[in-house]
This record gives structure tokens, C-alpha cells and sequence, in this order.
């Protein structure tokens, strides 16, 4: 039988996407949780690129929004009720919540690859609801109790930060190592900071911001390109080169962040023979024409990312530690009442913007 | 001092390429073999498509014939003069002859990846002369003895075996294993076996020539896929998908090695998500459109082969111990006074050839 | 609710431990299979050295039979019922059922080091029942369908395989490699044949007895060792030299399976500098004397094998491919009702047995 | 032909030990660097351990000093001569140089191995001498520059960090991993520090000294433990033990590098179940009684170290970023003309020492 906090509330507000631009609050009955699982009183979600995608264009490539479908994967909380034979966490602890869980019994899952499972229940993945809701209800095994020296923001960015930790995985980045980001934005500097906590000791950040790249070094890039004014390529080859020829230099692993294909074309072109191109983002066309000739000729592995797993409990003993610093990428914070301006904010110009974050109380 | 075979030749015949299509004889003298060196008296030298390439093209992408070179770098031979501090061959031994050796102090040569030192000196490689001659001299760690059990043949075809185990361990494959080999050429058919080598059970070779795909057969594929005739991705996904979904079937690996732009699509296609793509050919253009977006969701990783590193004695004791049959692979011979007509033989239409050996004597 | 063969029995015959050398039969009812079971009827036990020694001394280290104990562990049978939710496996389908689940939700299992999980379920470890009877309930993404090729015996014989296929992985043996196995009982024949498979090109086989070290040699072995008339490591050196010095001399991987002192000594000598030993066996007694010095200083690592994880796939593979040969190691057999006289013969004398099996009909 | 400085010196004041306890003064005439050799004029050696051993006893193991030795191999200085070809460093730049350099050709050098070289040279090893003198000449690309931002003690030192880094390499520590390292001294602060900026977040230094302890702290240590006061597995637990029953705590990693036998004992216990024990030190005896049952039934891989490959660029990198401090390891200084007090320092009770460095000039 399910155990609850005394004050345990009844409904749930709930902030639901019903098309594009158009979110509407509902009140949702706050079920118990099922065996091994927990209830979150929802205290932050952060909010990402891809639910502003659902917001503006109610889709994501082939996941379409065809039914009303609640918004938000980047999310910690209270615990306020668990279900039969939790032991993991226990009522009042603050958690994060890894916004997906596997079907525990494939292959995949088997492996410890389960972000590749075929059964995947992902947060905001029609037709998988998010967390945009005064409560959640999440097993146990995926929510993850957070030490106090861990923030209530930083709490819910540890899932941005989790895709940073297995994009430095993904390029093997290991202690002395250069590397290069391409992209600036929340998952630039968490792969950025995840490159530098597994030992990266040169950091080359790029982008066309300023801002960004101001907020990039400030979280530990050693060396900043704003593309507009400078050739990423050429820049990179300076900082790398070392003693070895100039068709030798290059970073050990290049990370695109941005999605575009022109950073795409870049991060292929950044790392030395032999290294390694991690794509984190993803061009916006499924086809695109590439120089693949010259990346294969020169040994370097192309790799991509999709999601991450066995991430969380890294991610959150670096910014426990302090080798990861989360708050600094929160620019703009909206109470959860103001959701939709949130989001509206986050579509919009997002020049001077990093991180925005809901307070949902 | 050296010490030479008491038979030992003042000069050597030699086969040089001044031209597309203009091999020409030359007699050289036959030099000492410096300190560490070896000089052999060469037996076989395996048709490359490279040597091919050159012959009728004059070039291969950056490198142009600009003075005359001499070809081949598929070679095996006997020890005739051994130079100063040579121990680990003596006269008389039979040698393949491993037609890179590198800098050995940059930082590529000290990690054990030389293939990508900056400064490799390759056989048949402007301007670096290859083996098509009666003497050649080579460091004595780049000559590797070769046991009985191997034929002159099989000890020229070493290299493009080198080629197949340095593809296999890009393509990490493990025991139980699923692999597809797109092109079932020489170096299709040296991949395979390599594969299969490692441990891969299901091994699925595609092409569009049936005599292609006979060979692959006898030298141990599981599957044949003639593209003419089926959909080789349709094919992959029955054979390999288990119990798993659709969207999930696919091989562990999958071996271009066909240098086309429609095997590169249908390598990188061929893996299951988390598998790998390896791009033992090239497509002929540098810049090409692809779904590497597909791919990439997927966490398929693409790594090129460059050459290969420390493949030689594995290689060599695949061969002896039987797992991998070369011999299997010489379709055409000639003798070494007709090296021009073997050429022109190996330059011509090839649905019926598959490796043209030139006997050296 | 679960499906059942419409022949489905009520009862099961069932052999159960009850004391050192005290089998007695009973007669069990057939329980359902519950969601994502599937209820098995056995065709074949394969009696292991584990079984034996509980049968023999009633406990192995701190594992105690204090209750009535169901052995068996090797095990292949015919899905007669399957529970809510199966779709891998469907009556009629012959499947050999890895003995050991794990929680599937902690760390060990989300990293896919399931055999290191603390809330295993190992069959015929107590408290957990064996499969010694002629119904067993499992999960069914423990159970894998036998392709035709493989034999009922080999079905029941894929578990002390993957035994051998997470040993060759430990190991991390690759083409071309040589490898050393101390005991040529079944699993020292099954770490062999993995080995083999993984590319290991020389396959030394060290054992007391010449009878074993025939059949190591008909699944495999290169070389065999008798060690009661020759030195292993003075051969194991020979053997391996190459062009190195004596001083770095030895095999790739070595590998103990014997579970004896001398043998560990052995298998820790065996390799050469930066080589791996692999115990698959472990001595008798908790603390034992061991150079452990001259291993360290040749970087030789030394790692244990603690049952297996994603092995069963592999090693089916394996054996429908031909790879390995599992059948070859059946030297005696027994009906089900001769079950105690199974154990009697192989708790006694071994030296002329390989594997018991039990044929459950 | 070789290039000077112009202010050559003509003479070498070289510091000879002759037996033990007998270092003796030698004037020895400088050489001309060879091909690809630089000649160094030393500023700082750090007294290591090994060197302090042949100080006071003559030998280490099977090494002895059968004739006069120079000691010392933690050095850096200033290029003064480069011989024919050299074009990685030139004359005036700040070097450390890495103390051994392989033969380049075999199989180990070939891999990226070298460590494992049979044909090391080896400063101070004998017959090898070691740096112990004013001038000292070396393969150009065993010397490696140094940045500004590191100083002169610190290069010297770049030595010892390169095992640390070595160690947490064979320790393969990744970020937010925990490590226990068993003595604090030299080598324990460096392997500390170096598995830190490999990501390491929990970092357990284990000690009998408080001074030691005090210092590990300073340079990274999240915890101390002076095992003459509480027993160090029982705390090991305790801090890493997290939502894991009893038998699964432990660390990720256990560096032992006090070379007792107690710490290799605790150092076997120490590591979760899958994790590793890396032995940098090694215990006094060759034979010696381990519980290797309890850490192979485990899988906990026990991996020794031999000095180290490919790890001075790394080394240097860490300490330019600031991720590594050296120069907090230096508690004593003496001038190259005291260096036998240096030694009979070092040699002496070590309680308030760390590490003992001699000014060169």
C-alpha cells in the first residue's frame, strides 16, 4: 500500500499543450503511486528547446502532438507519497527525475543501453505527459534524491546536464584533452562542463553570441569563437596544433550542440586524425551533404546522442563536488502561473536568454 | 656491415610507371640494406585497385604521379641481405612485407596509432616507390616471417587481409555478432573473413555480381544480397531482426568497402541503433548528401579506416591457423614480364576477376 | 491470464535435496505462469560441479542447504504456458532459460552488469530453486529460443558456455591472440571454445589427465599440456616467444578454471607483460599465497568471473553457427529417474567423465 | 651537425653514487648531442623513492648497483644544444623530460605499450644513468616543453604525476566516481590528483600520518582517513555505500601506493563489487598471502602499474590548466651541492617530509 504525506493534496494543477501556442491550466486528480513507484510535488522545471518546439510547431520531426499532451522533462521536487516497496527515496526528499524509463527486459535494457530501448516512456514524448503539473508520479529507480549542496534550479537542469555528461562519454574525453563546442546555449555549456570535468583542459567554445560565449567561459571554456567574426576552423587549428603538422592539428572530440547544418559541416571538420565528432544536435533536414570523405580518410569517428543513460548519478555528484556549476546557465525565471509567458518568452528571441526556469512552488 | 645471401644480385629489374598507362622497365642496382634493414628478393605482388587507380588515372585524389613510381605493395619475398642489428629475420626467411612504417616518435606512433603518423612512408604512394621489382629493402620490424602453412600467394595477400582486421576492430566485433560487407571485392572478402575471425555469425555480403557473391560464400558468408535483384536494407532487417521491432533490426556492424555513394548510404543505414558503420571504401566525391541525421539518432557510430596499425601478426595467424582463407581470393596470375598486361587485364572490365597475383619468381 | 498447452499436466515430478547425498522424489503441483512468465517443460539438466558439491558436502562456501534444495541449473526444455504479456517466446518453442534474473532496477542492472546485481535469483542457490524437476516457471526474457541446430544437450549446455563467453570477454581475447586455459574439465573445454571463437589463434590446454586434454584438443586446442609430465609455464613460453625475449614471453590470456591453488599460481605466470589473467575457477581456501608482485609489475591484470551477463545470445549464436561444439562434451547420460544415481557417478571419480546429463524426457 | 648555445659549457659536475650511502663529486666532460637529441642543462631533480633506495641500500629487487650510478630521474631544465633534426624543441626552452625511451620497434613499442618495452632506457635504473648532473642529453622527443604557467619544481614533478596519471588511467576512473587512494605520499598526492581531474567527486586518502593526510586534503581529497585511528574499509563503506546493500559498497577505484603489505591488502578489500584495485606500489615480499577470492568472486580487477606511456602531455596539460598542483608537494629544497644531504634527508626519518627536491642551478 501506497504511504502518503499527511497534507497530501487531492487534484493537481496542470498546465496542458492543446495545440500550437495554446496552453490551458486543468485540474488533475493526483492518483497514489503504484508499487515502486513515488509522487513528486513538483518544485522547478526547466524549460528546453524541445518543448518550445512542441509549443511553436506542435511537433518534433515524426512525434506529432495529435492529442493534448502536458509539456516538461527537466524536473526536481518533493517527495510526497511512495508506493509499495520503494526504499530508495523516502517521503521529503528532494529529487530529480530522469524523465525516462525502459522497458527494464530487451536487449537493450539488458546491456545498460536503455536509452535505445524500443519501449521508452519519455517525459513530453507524445503521447508520454511531461512534467508541467503541481505532481508527477515516476518510479522509484528514476528518481534521484539530491544532497543539499545541490540547488532547487540545478536539481531540475541536472537532466540538461546528464546529455552533457554522455556526449563527453560518447567522445571518449579523457584528462588533457582539447575539445570544441559548437553552440553555446544550455547543452553546449553542460557538454562544455561535463568535457571539462572528465579532464578536457582545452575548451574552444563557438557561437554567434557573444553573450553566450561570455557565459561559456564563465563555466570554464579556455577559448572563445564568435563565427561571425572569425573562421572556427582556423582558430582551432592554432590552439591544437602543437608540434605536428597542420594537417595533424585539430581537437581530440568536437561536440555539435546547435542543430544547424553549418555547425554540423564544422564539428566534422574540428577534430585531429583519429578524433572524434559527437553530434548532440542534429540539422534540421534529414539529408544533408557533408564532407564525410575527408573525416573518414582522417579516422575520425562520428557519433550521436540520443538521450543518455546512467547519467544522473554522475551528474549530480558534479555539481554536489563543484566541478559543475548549473545556476549560472539560469538567465530567466517564471512562476508556474505565468507558464504560458514562459513559453512564450522561450520562443522568441532568444539572443540575451540561456536557461528559463518555472517555479512551480 | 651487412651480410648477403652468397648469390646475391648486383642488380634488380623493376617495373615504373612514367605515364596513365605506361609502365616501362628499368634495371636498378640492388643497394645494401642499411642498418635494420632487409633486403628481399620478392616473390608475389597482389593488383591493388590503388595500383590500378594509378595506373590508368595517374592520380588518387591528392596524390598525382608527377615522376615516374613504381607500384605494388601487396608483397612477399625471401630475406637475401640482412643490415646492421637485424634479429628478427635472417636470410632465407619468407616475408610479408607491411608497406607502411612511420616515424616512430610523434605523438600518433607513441599511442600505437602510426597508421596516422604525419610522416608514414608508404609503398606506391607518391613519391614513395613500391615493390614491383626483383629486390626491395625494408626496416626489418615491417617484415614479418611467414610460417609454412602459408603460400607465396596468401603471404602477398596479407596487406589487404591487414585492410579486413583493422576494419573489424573499428567495427568492434564481438562473438555472435551480426555484420553486412557491402562490395564483395578483395577487400569485401578479406573484411568478411576477418569478421567472421572475431566471432561474427551472421555475416551478410551484398554486391551486384553474382561471382562476387559466390566467392563471399565460399570464404564464409551466411547471406548473400544481390542489389540488382533485392532491397539489401529489406533483407538485413528479416535477417537480423529477432524479437526485437522493426525500427531496432539491423547488424552490429556493417562494412563499406565498395566505394560507392549508394553503399555508403546503405552502410550507414544497415546497422541497428547503437551499431556501427565502417567506411573501409570511400565515395568518389568528397562532399556528399546523406542521412547522417538517421544515423546519428540512432547513436550509429561512423568511423573511417585509414590503413591499418599492429594488424600484421594477427593477420598472419588467422591465416596459418586456417580461420582465413586467401588463397581462395587469386583469380588471375601472371608472370612478372607480364606485369603490364596484368595491369591492363586488372584496369579492364572485372565482373569475372577477383585479385590478379603477379609472379615475381 | 496465461495461455496453456491444451496437454498441460497438474503435476510435476520434482528431485530434491534434502541432506549430503539424500535425494528424494516428490511430486509438486504446477503452478501458472504469472505475467511475462512462461512455465517450461524440461527436456535435459546438464549436472554441474556446483549441483555436485551441494549434493556431496551440503554447501559451497557460505551458501548452506538448510532447507530442501531443487538442483539443476544447466537447463533446456519446450514452452508448454505462457503468462499475461509474453510475446518473445509461444508454446511449442524450445528454449534453453538462463538461470539467474536479476532486480532489473538498480545500478549494476541499469549499467548491464546484471550479474553483479544483489537481489539475484539464481536457480539451485539457496534459497532459490533449481530446475531438477519436469515443470519450471522463468521469466521469458530469460528464456531464448534453440534455433533447430542445436541439440537439446547443447541447449542445456549454452549455460556453461556463456560461463566461457564472459570469461573470453573478461579476457578480452581478440583475433590472432594465444590464450592459456588451466583445466580442461567442461568449462575449461567451453572457456577454450569462446576463446577460439573470440580469434584466439593459439589455444594451449593445460590439465592432470590426458583423457580431457584429447577432447580440448578435438574442440580446439592448439596445444595440450599434461602437467604431471611437463612444465606449463617453461611450454607456455616456448610456445609463445616469438621474437621477444624470454622475459616477455606468455600468452595474451590465461585462464583458470580448475579452481585450484597450483592452477591459480599458474594461470597468474602465464601471461605476458600487459597480458590478462582470467579466474574462472577460485581456490579453496579465502587467503592464499600468490605472487602477486611479479603479476603487477608486468601489468598483468587479474580479474574474476562472477557468473556471466548478455551471454545466452552469443552463445547460441556460436552454437548454431558451428563455432562451438557443445555436444562433444556429453560423456554420460542418464534418465531422469536415474537422477541420484546421476550425482553418485559424478561425485565420484571424474577422470573419465566430462559432462553428466540428465534427460528429463 | 649539433647547434649550441653560445655560452656551452665544456665541463659537467655529476653527482656518482658508489655504493651505498657514498655519492661522489665527478667532473665529466660534456658530449655533443646526437641526431634527434637534445642536451639539456638540468635546473631541478626531485628525489624519488627509487633513488633514495639505491642511496641506502644498493639496489632495488633484481636491480643493483654493480658500478658507479648517477641517480635521479624527476628532471627538468633548459635546452642548450639540439642535435641534427631536431624541430620539437630548440635551444632555450624550458623542458621536463620523460626519464625512459623505448626501442621503438618492437611489438609493446609499436602498440603504444612502451612502457612494456624489453629494451627501455631507463634514467637511474642501472646501467642507465641517471640526471644527477649539470647537463644531461636526451632523444628530442622525450623532452617536452614547458608552459609558463608551470614552474620550475613542478616540471621536475611532472615525473611523479606522469604514474598518477598512468595509475587513474589503468584505474579507468571516469567523472563522479569515487577512488580510495592507500598512502599519501608523492605518488598517493599525485594519483589523487590526477583521478580528480579525471572526474573523480569522492576521493578517500588513507594514511598513518596526519601530515600526509592534512597535505592530501589540500591537493583534493574529499575525505581522510589515519588508519591508526579507524579502520579504513569500515569507512570506506560507510561513505560510499549509498542506496547499495553492505556487500555492494565500496569504491569505483583503490590505488595502492604505500608498497606495504597491509595496504595491498586493504586495497583488494576496498573497491565495490566490479570495480578495480590498481597497485602502484607493490608489497616488500614477492610472495604474499591475499584474499584474491574475495576480489576475483567480485570481479574486482587488480591491475599493477609499471612506470607509464603516453602520459607526460597529459600531465603537463593538467598542471598548466590548474587542475593538478605540484608545487604544493614540495616541503624541502637543497642545492645541487648539498644533494648527499639531500639524500641522507630523504633517506631519514620521512614523517614531516613530502617531497625532496635539489636546485640545480
Amino acid at each position: 500500500m501506497p504511504t502518503y504525506d499527511s497534507s497530501s493534496p487531492r487534484s493537481s494543477r496542470t498546465s496542458v499543450l492543446h495545440g500550437v501556442r495554446d496552453l490551458r491550466w486543468e485540474t488533475r486528480e493526483v492518483a497514489a503511486p503504484g508499487p515502486r513507484e513515488v509522487r513528486v510535488r513538483v518544485r522547478r522545471i526547466g524549460v528546453c528547446g524541445s518543448d518550445v518546439h512542441y509549443y511553436t510547431h506542435g511537433r518534433i520531426g515524426q512525434f506529432v502532438v495529435t492529442a493534448p499532451l502536458v509539456l516538461g522533462h527537466e524536473v526536481m521536487g518533493v517527495v510526497d507519497a511512495v508506493g509499495e516497496g520503494v526504499t530508495r527515496v523516502k517521503i521529503g526528499d528532494r529529487v530529480a527525475l530522469e524523465p525516462g524509463y525502459p522497458c527494464r527486459r530487451c536487449a537493450y535494457c539488458k546491456r545498460g543501453e536503455y536509452n535505445l530501448c524500443p519501449e521508452m516512456t519519455f517525459m513530453a514524448t507524445p503521447p508520454v505527459h511531461g512534467a508541467l503539473a503541481e505532481h508527477v508520479i515516476w518510479p522509484d529507480d528514476f528518481a534521484f534524491p539530491l544532497p543539499d549542496a545541490i540547488s532547487d534550479d540545478a536539481g531540475a537542469l541536472i537532466e540538461p546536464l546528464a546529455v552533457g555528461v554522455w556526449a563527453a562519454r560518447r567522445g571518449a574525453v579523457s584528462p588533457g584533452q582539447s575539445v570544441a563546442v559548437f553552440g553555446a546555449g544550455p547543452i553546449g555549456c553542460t557538454t562544455l562542463q561535463a568535457a571539462r570535468a572528465a579532464g578536457a583542459t582545452t575548451l574552444i567554445a563557438v557561437d554567434l553570441e557573444d553573450f553566450r560565449l561570455d557565459l561559456a567561459r564563465r563555466v570554464g571554456a579556455t577559448h572563445t569563437v564568435n563565427a561571425r567574426h572569425e573562421d572556427p576552423i582556423t582558430r582551432i587549428r592554432e590552439i591544437t596544433r602543437g608540434d605536428l603538422p597542420e594537417t595533424h592539428a585539430g581537437v581530440d572530440a568536437a561536440f555539435e550542440t546547435a542543430g544547424s547544418l553549418p555547425t554540423t559541416r564544422l564539428s566534422l571538420a574540428a577534430p585531429r586524425p583519429g578524433g572524434t565528432t559527437v553530434l548532440v544536435g542534429l540539422p534540421p533536414d534529414p539529408e544533408v551533404s557533408l564532407d564525410i570523405v575527408s573525416a573518414a580518410s582522417r579516422e575520425v569517428s562520428i557519433r550521436g546522442v540520443f538521450r543518455y543513460a546512467n547519467c544522473y548519478p554522475a551528474a549530480i555528484a558534479l555539481v554536489e563536488s563543484g566541478a559543475v556549476d548549473l545556476d549560472a546557465l539560469v538567465t530567466h525565471r517564471y512562476p508556474f502561473e505565468q507558464t504560458p509567458e514562459a513559453f512564450e518568452f522561450a520562443g522568441g528571441e532568444k539572443r540575451a536568454s540561456m536557461k528559463v526556469m518555472i517555479d512551480v512552488g
